[in-house]
């Protein structure tokens, strides 16, 4: 039952199937929370966190109730109003106390197959499945129980997904997509739909090349809104288990995404790059096609790739920003610089 | 009724409840015209308009037979063959013209609930209200009257449209989306899908942060196709009154734009990043998270933006185009630029 | 029937309406082939082929039955354990028994008007239409025979989808828009929502200017998935024969795209643009309103166009990655351009 007093939340964030980090209590324990707050705006019901250091001085005035700090921010705060949940993760523990709310306070409903969902004679929906209204799964699609396909969205020929799996409403998967178990897909993304694939037919013209792979998409990935993943042209699409893609995402065809890797929003990766595992891909970050990124690479946002990256660490490219007046003096010399290196050796050559 | 002389729809729109700017006839009133059309495509029949005097070549040659021009551009036409409307402000009034034709050209069809739209027992969808074909309102929402759902289009849980708002045919509004008054959201727009938040798991993995807040909108704000608006993670992302969003943007969650901000199209707004009030975002701009952009900052298109900006003006910082063989001499060189300092400052040294 | 010989194949591709390029067949001819795969995963009954002579060590390791070849690589394989297809063109030629098998292994289904769609009194739907589950086709839209419109798509007033086009789940015409033949839309797509027209109300807000053009599409025209192409402001919108737009590309209002034109992920055209025919549009370029980009232009991936360009070859302009700290040293002198330059001048003065 919410409010609940902090010593309960935290014996219950314990006893969550993949537990919370380790944390102890600093002050009231007693002291009742029913929700989440930030620091800024939290009531004295609620509990917040700090999971940034810098941000501290935000503590002195905070009314929240109970705070969740880092061992290292606790030190001091012995006299503070509010109780402290204190452990050496303090984001992942908001991102635990975070679900467990959430669990309680926006509970799903019960699975049901709504009446005007339309599924085809020959696909299979799983006892246990929901399926909101205007949902379609198409002919050979299987949603297992405990997936949820939402309002509207639409699960093509040949489709699976598995339990635990969100479909978001209007989100689209064509043919041959494959979803692992707990996937979240947001509403508007494109799964599945062809990949850019066309020969020049000698005329000036374009021959289309048919689409016949797939999309394989693993474990606990989650897929943000009006992000496309294209299908395979003869292999399948594939991101691996844990990886996590924001909105506006371009995934081009045979594309690998490697495990646990995160893509910003606005990235695009053109088709047959493969990308490592654990990455982090900075936002609006532009990927050629039929490279290699090694794992745990970081990409900074706007950062346009055009060779393989054959070794872990940072990489950036974005051109910096300045006053227009500034800028337009600027790009006048910016593109003579071999001219400016040619006037600048003959200097050094006359010495 | 259409077609009409110049006379009477220059009083029609002098009457309009928000009236049109200020305008006089030169030449015959009488002239009738039914409809709008580029100074190039105009016929006999078919007002047009002239906003930038840099054009003012074509009205030599267009046969439209009235033309909205400036008090400046008017000197000099007296003996033109076409009707001019004179106005200090004929963008302003070509506008206003266009959107008292659009009304009676395309006049909006009596609202009704459609049969095939699937309304939750525990949303409320106020008499006077449209809801299309294959539209879903989902439990705890409100469409007021006036309001305009279209077909296909998700109204999520706890969502509000308020009157005179229309959401377009297969536009999205997950969970708590409230827009204001006089709101326009295009096909395929995502808002209130969950904002990007996952803490790190201690083992190379990502744990989910629900998202808890929604996505506050203001009046008159417009939001194009494929748009995302993120919902936040505790407070909510927010778009303030007379915001106009173009296609294809992005904005991650807890940001918040100001007021008449206008947004060109693939924008991308990094979470918790604040844009003032009436700034002007070229297309294609990337701006990271977590900083202020001031009130009437002008931002060019395919900029960067690193930092926080604290004063009004102009901001560019797209790299110039070449020629690609220019182009690659010009990069071999680019990153060099420590280098080449370090060596003009040997020479000056030597001096 | 497949599996079927090779040589039954080849007579087959020659035999299509719009044949494949001549072949000839090089080792066994019976050999039975099932299906298309890539040289790295095909079997003993697939057909696989090799485009890039740079790939041609693939060719040593190859379980492909039989393998489309050019003349050129054909010389010495004449002991390969595959069936060669020998042609000028084997990307060409891949594309057409891609097709081929495509259209055997994964057959349209026989059209039908599915019961739970909502057809417009006013609307006209040929006979050998196929229209999908909740798609929607509104007040005066005409949908040919031969034309397919997928499931939950919405086909808007007064629009128009001709023979063989095919418009994919979740796709979105809005009013006017009118697709020629043969053309592929796919899901998430949005076509004709309004184009991003606001006149300054001379107060710091933005008076809509409606929209009151359509979108013109020819024959053979491909969009991808979330491509948005802008309903004109006063003409249309016109994208001519055979341009093909991949995936998140935004067309805004009175852009021209010329025929057979190819346009890769991600980018944007704003607004009254006008591309020539044949052009290559790399990846996330954006290219500003109001400019003209003549015939057979090649624009680089990433690169920001900011004025007309007149003459054919190919445009870049990217700026370069680096690893982090290059960047950021880099960076540091990049702004300082006109100094370095001044200063330079002055040590050559001094000379």
């Amino acid at each position: 039952v919410i409010p609940l007093p902090v010593a309960e939340l935290v014996a219950a964030l314990a006893a969550m199937p993949a537990s919370a980090p380790a944390a102890r209590i600093e002050g009231d324990e007693r002291r009742l929370v029913q929700g989440l707050a930030t620091l800024a705006s939290a009531q004295a019901h609620e509990l917040s966190f700090l999971a940034n250091p810098k941000y501290r001085q935000q503590l002195a005035t905070t009314a929240a109730g109970a705070v969740i700090v880092s061992d290292e921010v606790a030190v001091g705060l012995q006299d503070a109003p509010f109780t402290r949940i204190v452990t050496p993760q303090p984001y992942l523990y908001y991102a635990k106390a975070a679900q467990w709310f959430e669990a309680r306070l926006n509970p799903l409903p019960a699975p049901r197959i709504h009446l005007l969902a339309a599924i085809d004679p020959e696909a299979r929906v799983e006892a246990g499945a929901d399926v909101g209204a205007f949902a379609v799964i198409d002919a050979g699609a299987v949603v297992e129980a405990g997936a949820r396909i939402g309002a509207g969205a639409y699960v093509g020929r040949d489709c699976h997904v598995a339990a635990g799996s969100i479909v978001h409403p209007q989100a689209t998967l064509h043919r041959k997509v494959r979803l692992g178990r707990n996937c979240i897909i947001h509403g508007g993304a494109v799964l599945g739909a062809d990949g850019f694939g066309f020969a020049p037919d000698g005329q000036g013209g374009w021959e289309k090349i048919p689409q016949l792979g797939g999309v394989l998409i693993g474990d606990d990935v989650e897929i943000g809104a009006t992000t496309a993943v294209d299908r395979g042209a003869l292999d399948d699409t594939v991101i691996e288990d844990g990886a996590k893609l924001d909105n506006h995402i371009q995934i081009g065809h045979n594309v690998r995404i490697g495990a646990q890797t995160i893509l910003a929003g606005c990235t695009a990766i053109a088709g047959s790059t493969v990308i490592g595992r654990r990455c982090t891909i900075g936002g609006a970050s532009i990927i050629v096609g039929h490279i290699q990124i090694a794992d745990e690479v970081v990409i900074s946002a706007a950062t346009v790739v055009m060779a393989s990256i054959t070794k872990p660490g940072r990489y950036t490219g974005a051109y910096p920003m300045d006053t227009h007046a500034n800028w337009e003096k600027n790009a006048a010399v910016l593109r003579q610089l071999p001219e400016l290196r040619r006037r600048l050796r003959a200097l050094e050559q006359k010495k």
